[in-house]
């Protein structure tokens, strides 16, 4: 066990990435409906098939760690057909994150986890990888709105 | 003195920053010279700008938390007209962060401190932002290079 002062206590990095969620929400809830579901550029992704792969990963990858289960990567059950229901999902996956936090133990953060069957590293490291992904894809939102002449939220604006 | 198992090193976070660093540095290079400094979405900065925004923040931010100075927030001086010279900018900026790490102390994440004599945040807050925020315009250049037809770096390459 490190006895070493922590510089981020696992309660921290979960408010951090909660704060980041509820700007994610902000986003999505931006964009007009039919945008949301067929506007891209450059041959990427709708932002809605971007946050189905946001859903596909946060709770479900939080719920695997915490049940050290085998289960697979999923986009079909995180697939909706209106704006609404993409809202409702993440608030859902939110809290199912919140809830199953707990589960996770400070000393399982260091142990690797073969995370979907095929992401295989520490804990830690698959879990910095669902923030970061997020902010990714968010940001390739904010392109989206811009280039449809709407304003998006403050990077700041967490609450 | 916490004596929690602490889920996250100092030299870990530094190590997960410099990755994203040489990502962003990849992101860098894929520019065509000129697009670097023009090409533009929906009235957003090219990404030579928001490569001057990530060069004002991470080692200025850095030096200015070791020293507790109350250094401002200067573009200017990270504002270049080659992207060679960014490339070199960002290469000592890694190095300057690398060297400046160690003068970070552990206790110091929790301490308030007003970066840039404006943003008045505990240390891990202000840290967490400056990765935050290049993985966000990192993202942008993603969009910028999608648009103009040139593939990215994958997202996990952060060798």
């Amino acid at each position: 066990m490190e006895t070493t002062t922590q510089i981020i206590s696992k309660q921290e990095l979960l408010n951090h990435w909660i704060g980041h969620r509820a700007l994610t929400r902000k986003v999505i809830d931006k964009f007009p409906e039919n945008d949301f579901f067929e506007f891209s550029i450059g041959g990427m992704r709708p932002f809605a098939k971007l946050v189905t792969e946001l859903l596909a990963i946060g709770a479900p990858g939080i719920k695997a760690i915490v049940e050290r289960s085998a289960s697979t990567f999923n986009e079909e059950a995180a697939t909706f057909t209106t704006k609404a229901d993409y809202l409702a999902a993440w608030d859902a996956a939110t809290d199912a994150i919140t809830r199953d936090w707990d589960g996770v133990k400070e000393e399982q953060f260091e142990e690797m986890f073969n995370l979907f069957g095929q992401y295989n590293f520490p804990v830690l490291q698959n879990i910095l990888y669902f923030i970061d992904n997020e902010i990714h894809h968010r940001a390739q939102g904010y392109v989206y709105l811009r280039a449809l002449g709407i304003e998006p939220p403050f990077f700041w604006d967490r609450y």
